[in-house]
């Protein structure tokens, strides 16, 4: 495996996503299969609602925020495991056009005691080209820890 | 509007979702897009990894579950704004073929001191067809209060 270990990480690291920008379809392909309320799947009736027009489901943007991380493929050919999310915010509308950046911060790393494994607490943030930020989370990830 | 209002809801209100069944092409079309990874995408990879065959992405699985919050609704026409989720964990591997369903209960409804809205927590538990949990989280959604 050429992928890092948890021996690699250290509380502090950080670094950023490639920008991506939010496609007017795409919202509405996503929101209509999984989250079809008139403010992601109507543009009509969004242009009149509190948003002032289209804005995309949270859960599609926590799915590119996903992508992202992924094609930016930060630990090698170690598998990114989810455990958990605590304290994830959709802060802004996040709305169609708008470019998007994460930015990562490893902030604990945590040795099983018992096993050759570890957690990873990852905060990412995520801005607009506004310089506002949109999403913030905790990622709680299982990481293996280097054979002895 | 015929919806609901944060007057109507009170803490220990439960329900269930309609069971769904995960189906493998979906698994793989959106892993494909969101979370591309050998356990997600590769049935061959997949099946000598460490869980023996494809699992689900963990926001697929949000995904659906948001969608079947959707087609449930429980609120009428008011709209299902999330501010963030706290404690999604997920607890289990879910794999094609596996049927999943939702349990919601209304753990704490919190009223704006200065707005007519609140803040309503729902406490969201989801079990596979062998009754074991596979994800539970807490969603915090604004909602509208009842206009004097």
């Amino acid at each position: 495996m050429s992928g890092l270990y948890l021996d690699d990480l250290t509380p502090g690291d950080a670094w950023h996503g490639t920008p991506f920008e939010i496609e007017e379809a795409d919202v509405v392909r996503f929101a209509r299969e999984y989250d079809a309320q008139p403010m992601h799947i109507d543009t009509e009736a969004a242009a009149v609602g509190r948003f002032g027009g289209l804005i995309a489901s949270g859960w599609h943007v926590a799915a590119l925020v996903m992508r992202d991380f992924i094609a930016n493929n930060p630990f090698g050919d170690t598998p990114l495991l989810g455990i958990g999310i605590d304290e994830l915010r959709w802060l802004r509308p996040v709305r169609p056009g708008d470019i998007l950046t994460a930015r990562r911060e490893i902030v604990a790393v945590q040795r099983s005691s018992s096993k050759p494994v570890g957690t990873v607490t990852l905060r990412t943030t995520v801005t607009n080209q506004h310089g506002e930020t949109v999403l913030s989370m905790n990622t709680l990830m299982q990481f293996p820890a280097r054979p002895a």
